[in-house]
């Protein structure tokens, strides 16, 4: 892939920064101060950070006002960590497929897609669904009869979204993310065996939120599914049917939330945790990674363990448990003077 | 999308239902009590429910024989549930791609697709495989050579069944399920490294199955795994090579079975669960969530914990546990009165 | 699917094995000793398994020199396993999309694909990608700009590879499989909120890499994230981004790795574990299935347990908690004898 190249007193206009040194040292990418070449753009926010600039190869750097920067070409900033992702947002820009719509895309009779809009190769937008401006569908994309999508969304390659869901503006799904797949629902069939619940619920996806790659959120049974602004879902998450996630949630890797429970706002849960069903959540929880979590959890409460603790407690039951085995022994060693007391009364 | 809107009295000819009220309301969709609007059916099916009735803003509702709907146009059923259950089929019937085999769509020449199959575009069906009447195949689903696809199959959009694997009648796959990829075996390599053993089997999966979204099941290294009649997976399980799954096995989200390991039937193996491999569960076992079984569970047995324990076991366990750091405190309160004893004798 | 059939004269000659007994039987297929049939071709490794020959309906047999095979035909073998499934490719080879690249694969015009490989209908091969000799992509994979995939390459079904990620030689990815998602890093938005950090790297995945299906690798934020040679990594296994896995690795599946973690060689990582971030692993490590880890490692260690625990001290505090209930009595009753004691002064 040809790499941009850029001046670095064109980065600099377009950042709206203070060149000092040469402004005319041409750079191609970004990267750390250790990994940094002569063409690599670098950055440093503290003193620390500063001396191992010396040693580094960078052709520039983005650094804290005031910072010694031995002379290196750099770039002054109020807050050199945010300036540096700027910037490498123009170096390494965000994959797109082709602009418009690709013709080997499918878009049903029946369905809109805005002209600003971008799908891929093999997307498929079915009977009455609706893509919004700007938004990008990658390769193989498909949204079933009656989703919606807003604005300024990115659905990534083998993203599917089923039933009737509707997704705000800027919202991203990762590479093969489900969104509104069946829930895990059944009744006893009179004939024995399962049947499985007609669900007509769907899932709704609030602004800004991200979905992670092969996570999979399933349609509401008759309410919806409800994913609120702002929540940030990692890899390979289960969401099950009509559970309800508040806003600015964060749910890390592996983690399954049960059917119709509610996480509410700020709350975090970490990853491989799992959460019962019907329960609620936070505002402001904490649920460590592993947890199993089996009641609900109060505003602000920390739990850990499986099932789940107060972190305080789970902290002192494994610092108990690892000295269980020598208790062991010391209970049977008062045991056995207890029995000489007995023999010698 | 537009909206289906039925008279109650069209609806009561179509379940076979008595109509008790005005005949002539329109409906447009079926919703919970709490959430109904004037254009929603709802259902009750006691008399604690027909209370909040009143409250309800829902059109019509499906109510049990008898049961006081305070005027409100009924449809009266011997089991309220199922049909309203019934009714939402009618309402919102489920996603599925135009009819026929999409232009999009690729048949191999040597696959055989039944005239009422229905492929959505970007499918593939691969040389020698086969797909039976009225199933369908949403978007960008893929079978490899050799695949069988029974009747009244649903496989999802992005399914990949691959290995020559052999699907029965009403077989659900959900958005991005994987059956039939290579097992996790490996031998020795005589230049170091490991060599993957060369697959032969097929993944066999009976009438009646549903696979939930992203969920992956393996093919057998030699003889073929199998997942039995009725038997209802969901999103994101894991199951190896050369498992046998009986009929009607229920396999929460995220659980994991290693190979070789036999399931028998009716058993649960709840959310997150984990299974070594080469063991016997069931059959009518239950393993907990988030339960780590490494040893075979006996019929009807429950099982709880990482490792396993029965479920009596685990829950003593746990709560003396909590009770542990305690514990330490009162040992070494009876240790200092029994050096007090010794010194004092 | 028309089965393959070949002759045992002829099947001896391709394997370079010695015939014994009938050289004209006719072959069509592989199986274990129980389930073989006259068409099938099993095999024995010792006295043992010779003995179960006898009732096996087998068709012929590969044996250990030496081995009393009751007149059955077969062929002599040093290592009559690894001969079998030599043979057993034969009879069941790999499934391979058409040869060529498919007409309704998509081929980026800045793209290069080598004209030996093979693109199954639906692939996508963004801008400047690079596919090498031999590799095949199956249908419905995605390469997104800038990827490049080696020689001898297989990309299952609806795999997806973004952030101009590099892939080595012989690398396998299992249908599902995606490589390069965005990784899971946010800063706080000065609105509030959560921002995603702009991530510029990539993953690079060297020679004789197995990922398994659905498996997620996430791109580096920076630096990449990196599989080291010949590791094989199994079904829903999340790798987080800046990762550095190494060489001959063996992560089970559904286990979960953090980000910036390294695990060195050799190591491995059982099914369902998961690893905290910025840890190092290894080498030669093992971390126990379900086992939580959130310190290092040090080499050749074993860890158990969640938060993990040496394998004897786990294996120790597992059977002591199962007596723990038990304790909590003994322990009151000691306390009752006290109790008594100090009465009795």
């Amino acid at each position: 892939m040809t790499k941009t190249r850029i001046r670095l007193s064109d980065l600099a206009a377009q950042l709206d920064l203070e060149v000092e040194g040469d402004p005319d040292v041409m750079l191609s990418g970004v990267a750390s101060l250790d990994e940094a070449g002569p063409g690599d753009l670098t950055f440093v926010r503290d003193a620390a950070f500063a001396v191992r600039l010396r040693e580094s190869q960078a052709g520039a750097v983005i650094a804290l006002h005031g910072l010694d920067v031995a002379g290196r070409p750099a770039l002054r900033s109020a807050d050199p960590s945010r300036d540096f992702y700027r910037a490498a947002r123009i170096f390494v820009p965000d994959s797109s497929p082709p602009a418009g719509i690709h013709g080997n895309a499918v878009v049903d009779a029946g369905a809109s897609v805005d002209e600003t809009a971008c799908l891929g190769p093999g997307c498929f937008v079915g009977p009455g669904a609706r893509v919004g401006p700007r938004t990008i569908l990658h390769a193989c994309a498909t949204l079933y009869a009656g989703v919606e999508v807003g604005a300024d969304c990115v659905l990534h390659a083998g993203v599917v979204v089923a039933a009737a869901s509707v997704l705000g503006d800027r919202v991203t799904l990762a590479p093969g993310a489900v969104v509104g797949a069946e829930g895990f629902g059944y009744v006893g069939h009179e004939a024995g065996g399962l049947q499985r619940i007609h669900n007509v619920g769907r899932v709704v996806i609030e602004d800004d939120v991200d979905v992670g790659a092969n996570s999979t959120i399933d349609r509401g049974t008759l309410g919806d599914t409800r994913i609120g602004r702002g929540t940030k879902i990692d890899n390979l998450v289960h969401i099950a049917h009509n559970c309800r996630i508040g806003e600015d949630v964060v749910i890390v890797a592996q983690a399954g939330i049960a059917g119709s429970t509610v996480v509410e706002s700020r709350s975090v849960v970490m990853a491989q945790a799992g959460i019962t069903g019907h329960l609620r959540i936070g505002p402001d929880a904490f649920v460590g990674p592993r947890a199993g979590v089996h009641k609900d959890v109060g505003e602000g409460r920390r739990v850990f363990g499986a099932p789940q603790r107060p972190e305080l407690d789970w902290h002192r039951e494994m610092a108990a448990l690892s000295r269980l085995p020598g208790l062991l022994r010391r209970v049977r060693a008062l045991e056995r003077g207890a029995r000489k007391e007995d023999e010698s009364e």
